[in-house]
């Protein structure tokens, strides 16, 4: 069986662990505020072009979500994501626990337009009466690339950042793959627009290329204040934080995690090329890891008997989506495997 | 600088590292559902003589202490502890964010004892007329080894499992260190009376070899119900769930945790006997991997320059008590340097 | 100016006043331990046909809901309601303020079904390979009136029963307004029917004849255990808890619950069938207290400048919905004067 | 039976009365935005000498409690208080809930001390190695008069507002009694030099001659914001808010607070008046509304038998202290015999 149902099915790209066991032994600070943790900070502030940057390396996406949304808001505000946010299907209800709605608005591609952040401020604050009785909007959430594989340009990405500060909303982006969005091929983004854009934002690191780990940026001073209590107070903070710091100096090092997603995007690339070839449809158009395709039931059964895929929804009758996932893992003859099976589908 | 003030300063112990390296490209399920954990698991169960304990890894003691707390206690209930616990001093009140009072009762020697939990929770529930204008404890949570290095013997876990019983609360013991705990001279414990003992307790990784993870051993069944969605909630679950489950494989195999244990309580004993030898004064008996030892300002500052250590109380004008750490990771000639050291104060 | 925008502008029925006068200078025990809270609590479980049920009075509808919430659920639990659902968009996010996530599924009459409850389980949980990573459903929310006006009967409420009991799922019915929807004429429910579906719901004071205060009635054990510790934590529960139980014991003796929604939907029904006899459509059909008409711009604003009115929400380009209401204390000269005015339109 | 146990036993006083019956089939803005509140806030900022002051108010004191301090406070953030502090150990973990710990400080009279406060800030915070490790302060409660009946001056206030100055922290008065302190003998404080100290209070009403209601005044712009939104989603905001407005209106009326805070305090005073003549101790020495006085066992049977009184602690083998409460409306003739059952002993 060859998985291809999600971008966390092996270990960390090789350089990541020979630098780990290079530096093994030695004794560091505990915490996070280690050289390692450091360096990578330092990286991470230059290729951002934002030396006023704060960067906490924290253990997984969940953990960093859930920390910033906690450290950013007052009792009754709330953050603003599409309906398909990870924050809002897909762990269980983390942001709720830590006492905040999630305001969600339609979305069919993943992303959440500047227009809808608009429509809903005003619904909620500006044109409601019983503005007192709803909660207040304060942060907005997006993902990069979607939840569904699609990546914000830099237009749409200025206009959120535009009514975001019309309005005084925070603007996060949770990047778990966004290595996978910076490679890809209609991108426009770079971190330094995303960090002149964002007031916060997470570059991922578990699905791209690390044992686990996820660097939140806080370009936001605001932000930054007591965060790394936060950090502690959600159980988010390692003792041995340096296992983060290593592993992203190593990633932010002479373009590795360009690199890793380049090659994700690369094998997606392939396998979607050899869908399109057949004829088959796409739920969403994208160009990133994850592939959303439209198969009948029983190429699905057929596809399943030899590839972990991940099911998506149903479409009609006889049809549903699945997802494909490629990462910086995937090995090129797992992928001419694929690529021939779909020829025969 | 050689570094005693706490035992996470270096990374893995060297078979955990190879370990990693060797199933780093396997492709397994994410999400702590790999054959590592379930391998992990099946260890421990036999380890504690708990086939029906099922046992979660996360990735650290605060995640650790907050989830079971979380999991196990409704809004009006609270958590027994010493002034010393680790949840009411050192985790940015983690059992508060998820709305539960801890509630002290005072020691010198880290240790909570069965004739306290039962005066408090007369106090506050039997012999209280207004009980419910106060929360209702549920949970005890003791350390062991404690935050002062010392450790429960048997009868006295006995005891406080008998009125835990009694009165129908938790007993859940936090094992950051237990591997230094189990190796110690005088200890009368092992995983399977602790297990029987214990309703939840956990094994601790990160300061005894591992990079980073816990495994938190649920034997009580009530507890196991739906536990991996509050897990999952707090941001404690790590997509590749496996690199701890691998961890604790390796740790559990063949007595390597025990092993790691005794390495760091014997480094320890060295230092405490060059202590006593010189006729320095201890704040607290122990024979674990932390030293509470009692100098004089000026030796203080001096150690300070070569050895790294943690400051803890101030004891008179001139005295102040320091905790001194060793580890799985401590290296003899280190301790060589420091008894040299000693002797020359 | 005369109020219709909503059904608590004037204070309490008079009988509930004479009697908090008559009773004044009594001394009583606290915190709703007195007397009259019980003599409440006795009417009421006569009436709802439930002497297991305890019935504890809290202050308001807000505070009423985030209780039984609160105290139903597990930290990764969530509740279903419609989307028009009263803790969903009005209570500034009461409920996940206690860590809850809302699960909300679309309504056009402000009523959920059955069928949309099973499928929402199903889709979260029973035929979900991620189940852990979504909230777990265990309360069932529903208002009765809705937050539009519309009523439950016993056939669909049943049903509501039915598909909770099959999945291990409370049901929870808010009342705020239940005097109306116990009166109105389409109505088959009973306190004991609803009593018999629900495991808890409440009786609405504030808005149906009392100062303030809502009954909330447990009918399921499991959730009246420790209870009242909940109800003082999130501070629900009065020092002088009797002047909670008088105004009930006085609104449930004699039927006066019944004859105060009666007269709300008495006057509601004049209005519905001036606008009716006009030819005015209505956003939604109902027989309760709350008026939905759909009107012009311009005949809004007319009106709007002799009735207060609520806004609702706007139909195309020059019409809107308004909400207009009634209640107990609606004086039928007031009506008079607003059919008059509606015959001008 | 006689009740000397609190001071909620009867209803309000007879001019409250009379105007909710006055006033009951007016029309009014819901909520808290009609003009009984303004009229009410108005008089409160009057004496309080504090136009900026912006006045909510609230149903019971634990609301009030868990609702400033939940606005105040970031989740990191914790309480200072006296460990007899109300919020510490009469409020079922209420603050806790909203997620915040409760430092608390050694008291014997129930009150805090500046230093206190320094000592604890500096420990938390200033000199704290591991500082991110607890909660940092920010909010100092305290009670006026306190738990055990004592009050503060002056100069033990304004050293209180100075250390906070110094730090940052909010200075919280809970005024769950204040009337009876206002009304002391010794007293040298006054709504406008409590205004002037504390950046946030509350003038108790359900102890001090109403039904129901404490006035929350913000006097710290800081807090203001916003916190209408934080009423309502804890359950405080009332429909019918002109209840509370009415009432406080009434109460701030003509000095009508000071002298119900006066009687209930002469009631007292010739009650520990009776016990001194007779040589008994006092637990702890006070001038207001509340009596800690220390008594045989067989002589607390004997009384009880008699009047209602609240057990407060034992004392030694034979005996213990007893609290008795006098109120606004403690009856001149139960007093009498009361002063003669004491003679008697």
């Amino acid at each position: 069986m060859i998985l291809f149902n999600c971008d966390y099915n092996e270990g960390a790209h090789e350089s990541i662990l020979r630098r780990l066991a290079e530096t093994n032994m030695e004794q560091t600070a505990g915490y996070g505020e280690d050289l390692y943790c450091l360096s990578a900070q330092e990286r991470i502030q230059k290729l951002c072009e934002a030396p006023q940057a704060k960067v906490y390396f924290l253990s997984g996406g969940t953990q960093a979500n859930l920390t910033v949304i906690a450290a950013a808001l007052r009792p009754h505000q709330s953050a603003i994501g599409a309906v398909t946010a990870h924050i809002n299907g897909h762990e269980t209800g983390a942001v709720e626990a830590t006492g905040h709605k999630i305001l969600t608005v339609p979305s069919l591609d993943g992303k959440l337009t500047a227009s809808q952040v608009e429509e809903l401020y005003r619904e909620q604050v500006l044109e409601n009466d019983a503005f007192e009785h709803v909660t207040k909007p304060k942060l907005v959430y997006i993902s990069n690339p979607t939840e569904l594989g699609t990546i914000y340009h830099e237009r749409e990405l200025r206009k959120l950042h535009e009514v975001c500060q019309r309005y005084g909303l925070y603007l996060y982006m949770d990047g778990a793959r966004l290595g996978y969005g910076l490679a890809a091929k209609d991108n426009d983004l770079t971190l330094a627009k995303i960090a002149k854009y964002c007031d916060a934002f997470y570059i991922g690191g578990t699905k791209v290329g690390a044992l686990l780990g996820e660097a939140v940026v806080l370009t936001n001073l605001e932000l930054q204040e007591d965060f790394r209590y936060i950090v502690k107070q959600k159980g988010g903070m390692l003792a041995k934080g340096r296992i983060l710091g290593i592993q992203f100096d190593e990633l932010m090092k002479d373009g590795l995690y360009e690199k890793l997603g380049a090659h994700g995007d690369r094998m997606a690339d392939r396998i979607r090329g050899a869908f399109r070839e057949k004829g088959f449809n796409f739920l969403v158009e994208n160009e990133t890891n994850q592939i959303f395709v439209i198969l009948r039931d029983d190429q699905i059964q057929k596809l399943g008997e030899r590839f972990g895929y991940c099911p998506h929804c149903r479409m009609d009758e006889n049809h549903s989506a699945i997802r494909l996932c490629t990462s910086w893992a995937t090995r090129e003859e797992n992928v001419d495997t694929l690529v021939e099976f779909i020829k025969g589908l």
